[in-house]
């Protein structure tokens, strides 16, 4: 955890994001605090220079539209063919539009992996999972649909829950940190998302890639949790310290 | 109030939005810490099929467009169709493209509460109070104007400001709960328009609705304060938690 | 400084933002709390209307787009014709799609003063400077390029980095408040233009303005980060409560 938190702080990658626009601040500043630097766009003509200077993408269907089609293969295509990581957050995969908008985005373009709940990781194994919208609501063993998942899309897998599941279909990782004040907070995924982005700019281990950025996350959120356990809104705040100290660790002490 | 939030809390309803882009975080956030999930959307493909899971929609015209014009129409009409509750958010709805913006949604869809300031409500009694753009500087009286809105529109009206008015035409209430540094906050008034669609999302009683989301706003918006009134940032993060302890009281006792 | 920031408090000025998505939310608070009122648009229809109420117009191309031009040329040319002034923040103009795009927006409006970090004014100046993405990496002595950015474009530059300097090409002051965690943050050199954009709305003084607003983050930036010197969540906060602070001073006293 603590090599790749250096790579990361001493590589300053750039994560370049197809952003859901509900939560864009919270990610940005997720992957800024590690030490990377985010930058979002919203226009097809520049995804090839952009995609060019960044070190990973992010893909975010959270606030997908037919408008926004396009960027989504640009920059997708521009990453698969410049050879930059590209990190997939399926958002609500679920409900029908979406789910095409995503079956046909995946004819065009390679993911490398792919970060949901349970039911939008289950979606990809051809499974139902119990939850609606953005919430999943978690059941037992869930880690048979996420390996399932991996061997059909090919990419590697973080399947967040109260038990995180990272693999790529062959290997098997589970993170168990949690917080009850993660999961209730809106965009907690997309930040991990996010974050992950900046992981495998500095690695092409994408199984500990998606490992590490679990854990770091799920270690940030149980301290800010431990800071007041029945307060989401400075949660956000003490989250956004943990996680810079973890990142600037050896800097600091 | 308590029976409302326990509602909430239990039956967990989807709110779906159709938002205001600058305070999309702070929406869900409010939403999500009642104990009820957000859901945005920006695609009117996805209209139909949302408002079906949906329990309650909310139109914020916060940052309309010709663009959006369909969406605002599609989730409408999706939500009059499937009897789902309609809350509209009416934005500086004085300045001319936007109260003809409204002037033709009101014409394609029904609502059924309209959440604004005194300004904004004023604009629907045919009345012109004080106020430019999302600042409505209060004065006395504008219980009439409410009054006359809801009858106009058929709409329960929530009037926000010094005191809150909450009428149907026929019923009026009041909340004198009140908190400087609510006033204060970009995005307080959205946030009470997504709080109302948890509300209405679980009684038909939308006065009651209406009247309990600007209690609970105005309760947490006093406590906040009171831990620092003079720091509008840190009440950001403190009415949250205000907001989210109050749902979760019996739980947390 | 306190004339400046009395003059906003007394009159409130409405300051128009053509915004960066990511920010929105961050930089109308910023905004809010100096006691003007921020207002956001998205609709080029709107655009003149909004134009004549507000006192001055913050242009940030963070999130531009081909979608978005015929708002930021809207608005921009609205302005001018209102004599309103407009601020321009020009998010990683070094890249060529963005570069093209702001050397087009600027043969179509003027703009009073630009808002960057050395990469950016750098790029106005006709000089390369290291950094990519939004975060320019300092480097000594960029002064010269700022004056030459204000020679070459006619506008006041507001050069932030650990000297902010601000410049109309003739006379120059720099500014050597500064905080970590004020680099550190996403979205702080956005508020900072949507900050000169309430201070130039209340004098045609540009150069005091810039140099009051550059100031006055400096110092809140300054007192937050002292807080808190490796919280950077936390700081947010803190950084509304001290520019609030400061905005309210006569008041509070």
């Amino acid at each position: 955890m603590t090599t790749l938190l250096t790579n990361i702080r001493e590589q300053q990658p750039l994560v370049l994001n197809v952003a859901n626009l509900v939560t864009m601040q919270r990610v940005a500043d997720a992957i800024n605090v590690l030490g990377a630097s985010p930058l979002m766009t919203d226009e097809v003509a520049e995804a090839e220079e952009l995609v060019a200077i960044a070190d990973a993408v992010v893909l975010n269907t959270g606030t997908l539209s037919e408008a926004r089609w396009p960027l989504f293969v640009a920059v997708g295509q521009a990453a698969n063919r410049q050879h930059k990581p590209v990190v997939l957050d399926p958002v609500a995969v679920g409900m029908p539009y979406r789910a095409q908008f995503v079956t046909r985005l995946l004819e065009m373009i390679t993911v490398d992996v792919i970060r949901g709940n349970a039911a939008e990781i289950g979606w990809f194994a051809g499974v139902t999972v119990a939850g609606q919208g953005i919430d999943a609501h978690e059941t037992d063993a869930h880690v048979a649909n996420a390996v399932n998942a991996a061997q059909q899309t090919g990419a590697t897998i973080v399947q967040t829950g109260v038990i995180d599941v990272i693999t790529d279909g062959q290997s098997t990782r589970q993170v168990t940190t949690n917080s009850l004040l993660l999961a209730v907070n809106v965009g907690a995924g997309d930040m991990l998302s996010g974050m992950v982005g900046a992981f495998v700019a500095v690695t092409d281990d994408y199984l500990l890639a998606g490992e590490t950025a679990a854990q770091v996350l799920g270690q940030a959120g149980e301290q800010a949790t431990a800071q007041g356990p029945n307060q989401p809104g400075t949660f956000v705040a003490t989250l956004f310290d943990a996680l810079y100290q973890m990142a600037q660790a050896e800097v600091i002490a």
